[in-house]
């Protein structure tokens, strides 16, 4: 009797007595393999559980009696915990769980593929390019930011930005380059005066992308680098691709598709910095890339149901809350229609003949007489910092949005999963799960 | 073929393809039964996603090199969404969002078991009872109070206290009281000078429960009335049990188990109002209550496999963070060996002949210099509210806690979910299909 039929068999059995979610995942693993031939992890950096929710609020049609569903609410399985090794602490930072989500091991914060003892950990990247599978990195942040730097390397402190951008080229796997897809921002760390690790990738035989054009021209047989920027990528409320993860993730699989498979880890990094900022614009702008990604990636599955995806986030950053200050209310309508982050707006001000106005058309509402009140102080202020801080404090008052910091949260984060093998993901879980979960499919 | 040794090959052929959620999903399937005799709903009011993490910090051994699980990590199957119905925007009160958990239909805010235009709506205790099964509620609040009424009766508003406190008694399901077991506070609303509602109750055959030692010692044959307090009950931390919650639920279950089968409402009710007050000692007291209330309800299931155990919030309270103000950590142990709640040390401060000795006695902990300077500012206050919030407001800078309203934020809640047909639940669900599932297994 083959799996298939006895599936169905235990389909109806099951579903005659009511026991829906074992039929389904009866009919999931009897439809999809269970080990996958690719696997495309997700990293939400600083997504708390806050941000899913808000996001369903923030693209809710108000003229409909419900909530609309978003891409995540499919995925979702479980929750993670984040905490670092004990020595740090309750409260993680990328560091350390993005060493926790690539390799398994628990460590202290700062630490890149690193154990407690500053000893380097294989990841589960490594594992994938021993296995002859293609490996890659589509991110937001330079590509040598904490958390793709701890699928790739190990070194002691995240903070060695040079050091790391060169791991990225001298370290081997046998005698293969660490990645055969590498998008991001970085050029400050791989485009330097003592050394240009990105002429060197060049030179053996990468193919290079300077520009969102050029890497949708160039051609698709060759490994490649891709960075589009000194550090980060623009905000994506201030990209001329407002959906550049969505974008960079497209192109990596295109590139790493092959016989023997593909490991991509794919971060939309900017989460996290939208969250140190209490900038909840720039959030909701980084979730819908997010979103876009996702749905992407959803459709990929679909297509090649022999691929695993696995989105979680590394921690949760900025305490983010939906309502505050004792009001029973959430009003995301003053966030979703702006022209340009909240910090480029701010450095913008001071050259503006009419500020309000300008202020009007990038904030994307019709400020009331209050709000005038309230901006036309801003007016006089020369300081961008202070200006970028007082028309985030704006928008929270206008949108009711609470943050208890600008560092992390220790709260567990959400895991979503889909595609071949998903089921091992669910429940509450660790984040050193995650790894040690893609470890195990790796295996087989 | 029956169904169990299906199950068996089906888990041995999954097994070989290194399917473990679905194997383990089936075997539960093939165990126990997917329709329950007993459903237990447990709501915890206001317990945000952040509540379940610090209480497993909270109760961490700092001596160990891991985070040890709490009892709700292996129960969480997934998240629920609780906004309102839109004409009360995102963030939802504890009446529509029980009201959504009792009869799976999303209403105002304020709403006692009535829809959007008033109209009373049957409730998955009601439903119970017109299948002849008992029907039960173990609280902390009053037993009026939104939650445990939004299940019971229909009122246009949460505020008519005596009102719900008459229909308790005046409803009937066809012939038959509404509950057989209630057990919480109230005795403010139920014993008045207009109307002494305990006295009806008791008149038709109800025993009377006035103390905890009453309960106990009341014969478990007749149905039961037992208010502890005139309002809600005592904070845990105050309590002369600690875990009176726990202690509520197993004499109410004990009370309504019978071959029909039984719904019970549980509600730790004062998560919320530790959140409400931001004060993280009383929240984490009334986690661990919760928590021992679920350690119960899990030998309980193990022994009667026949019942369904669903724990979820309402919603989530104050925006609490693990961790706050930029700094990246966050420090349980200083409320970890409180002797009494904020509240009622506050309130006995003036009395006290040498203030910082008495602090130190009921906080738990030896104080710093600095502790020290900080609080005998306090001795001088005169207000208890005062000395109240600046207490909490030292708590939460020990433990670096983070709390962004003293009203409930919108973020999406964890569910949690054991026994037979648990598996209806995982996933993101909305906080109206936990009514609807509940709906459907009482249809069988
Ligand atoms: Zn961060
Ligand atoms: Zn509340």
């Amino acid at each position: 009797m083959r799996l298939n039929s006895l599936a169905l068999v235990l389909t109806f059995g099951l579903a005659s007595q009511g026991c829906l979610a074992t039929t389904e995942s009866a009919q999931s693993a009897a439809k999809s393999n269970t080990i996958p031939k690719n696997i495309i992890m997700v990293v939400a950096d600083g997504m708390g559980p806050a941000y899913t929710t808000a996001y369903r609020n923030f693209v809710d049609d108000p003229s409909t009696d419900h909530i609309e569903k978003v891409v995540f609410d499919e995925m979702l399985v479980g929750n993670a915990a984040t905490n670092p090794a004990k020595v740090s602490g309750y409260v993680t930072d990328s560091a350390a769980s993005a060493t926790a989500l690539a390799t398994g091991v628990k460590s202290y914060n700062g630490a890149i593929g690193v154990d407690v003892n500053k000893k380097p950990l294989p990841t589960v990247l490594h594992k994938a390019k021993e296995k002859g599978m293609k490996t890659g990195l589509a991110v937001t942040s330079q590509i040598n930011h904490a958390t793709p730097a701890s699928y790739m390397v190990a070194n002691e402190s995240r903070h060695n930005y040079d050091a790391i951008a060169n791991s990225f080229f001298d370290d081997r796997i046998g005698d293969k380059f660490l990645a055969d897809v590498m998008l991001g921002g970085g050029t400050k760390h791989f485009v330097r005066k003592d050394r240009d690790v990105r002429k060197e990738f060049a030179d053996h035989g990468y193919a290079i992308a300077t520009s969102y054009e050029e890497l949708a021209n160039l051609p698709k047989d060759k490994p490649i680098l891709g960075l589009f920027a000194p550090l980060g990528l623009l905000p994506a409320l201030d990209d001329t691709n407002r959906e550049r993860l969505s974008f960079l993730t497209q192109h990596a699989v295109e590139r790493l598709e092959n016989p023997n498979g593909f490991f991509l880890l794919v971060e939309a990094s900017q989460v996290d910095w939208a969250g140190h900022g209490n900038d909840i614009a720039s959030a909701m702008a980084e979730m819908h890339d997010l979103a876009t990604t996702m749905e992407y990636l959803k459709a990929y599955v679909e297509k090649h149901p022999d691929t695993l995806v696995v989105l979680t986030a590394d921690h949760s950053t900025g305490g983010l809350s939906i309502g505050a200050n004792g009001q029973y209310a959430w009003n995301p309508e003053f966030i979703s229609n702006m022209k340009a982050s909240v910090g480029k707006i701010a450095k913008q001000l001071a050259q503006q003949q009419s500020p309000l106005l300008y202020l009007e058309e990038q904030l994307g509402f019709t400020l009331s007489a209050e709000d005038k009140k309230v901006l036309e102080k801003l007016v006089a202020e020369k300081d961008v910092d202070t200006v970028t801080s007082q028309i985030k404090a704006f928008l929270d008052n206008k949108t009711n949005t609470g943050w208890t910091t600008s560092g992390h949260t220790g709260d567990d984060v959400e895991v979503f999963a889909f595609g071949a093998g998903y089921q091992g993901f669910t429940g509450q879980i660790d984040n050193t799960d995650i790894a040690k979960k893609i470890f195990h499919l790796l295996d087989n």
